[in-house]
């Protein structure tokens, strides 16, 4: 028996399997192979999520050598002047949905958007390539989970406009057709199999 | 007239008036002249005070090349789960003090702490030196200021033990009396002033 190999190889950095889970089933539509790479390091303090995204895979590259993404995500609420914003992991990790939802009382203006920043980098490149996603919908009165849910985060607060469910209320498939990272991702995997000229 | 220079001179690598004025008070107690760079600039996303002034610090002592300080605070609220914690500014910034004391509503436990990071670096240092400070407290059940106030930030809602009043409704002089920040700075000023070996 061969090994064959299909298509082209990425790594992810990431800590998040949650987030590999999402990132691995849209790549296997656009068969690119993709490994967890655990190298995600240094992050810097900005709001822009390109630049949060570019370091982090710079500072990867310098690390693994190996052709890496790296994926950063924000939750930005139009009434809380786009808190949680690019901090959306700290803002869970102690306040949580909970904490939102507190902030949120009352609050008739619940708009909100989830953005993504892709970052590309390989020994080939001088700077890292980005690709961005996002989904605008609206933060819910309560917490929506799902009884096979796949959701992290906030997802159970979110939901994307035009649809009934939260995303910790959708299967990973149904998630990537509607996502801010499946949309990033898919951006970044168009063009990454299309032949290179570095 | 001759000019005469006694005492040592640093730089405070800043962007924030607030915290410049509060540490020129506290380096004159010292005769240490004090310059404000606007030259911060990297911020990584860490949970350590630490880890994020020093690498500003290198970051910084890469573009100016003087002997600086720069100094990160953070304000960790006990039934928050140490929220904000090092992300403040952003939180200031977007939820204010109103979100806090939203988040705060029928809360008994109102225990919090400000931390302070001050990370000295010059040429002679292969690293940078870090110096702590740091004031318990607690969140008050409003906003409370001062008439001639120079407080910034959280000062409003924040009253440290033993005191009536909030930093904000402080002059700088007392709110240096008890600070975190005069905390670190001080213990930094007295190492600083005595002669160095390097």
């Amino acid at each position: 028996m061969r090994f064959q190999l299909e298509g082209r190889v990425i790594f992810f950095a990431t800590n998040n399997v949650g987030k590999f889970i999402e990132a691995k089933e849209v790549f296997r539509e656009h068969k690119i192979a993709v490994g967890m790479l655990r190298a995600k390091g240094l992050e810097v303090q900005s709001d822009s999520l390109e630049e949060i995204a570019k370091t982090s895979a710079i500072d990867a590259l310098g690390r693994c050598h190996l052709p890496l993404i790296v994926e950063d995500a924000g939750l930005f609420i139009e009434a809380l002047n786009g808190f949680p914003g690019p901090y959306a992991a700290h803002a869970y990790k102690t306040i949580g949905n909970k904490g939102i939802l507190k902030l949120m009382e009352n609050e008739r203006n619940r708009k909100a958007r989830f953005e993504s920043a892709v970052a590309y980098h390989s020994a080939q490149l001088e700077t890292p390539i980005c690709f961005r996603g996002q989904v605008t919908g609206e933060i819910t009165r309560e917490e929506r989970k799902g009884s096979n849910a796949t959701g992290f985060g906030f997802d159970p607060i979110f939901k994307p406009i035009n649809s009934n469910k939260t995303f910790a209320e959708m299967s990973t498939t149904e998630k990537n057709r509607r996502s801010h990272r499946a949309n990033a991702l898919n951006t970044f995997a168009e063009w990454y199999k299309k032949p290179q000229e570095t």
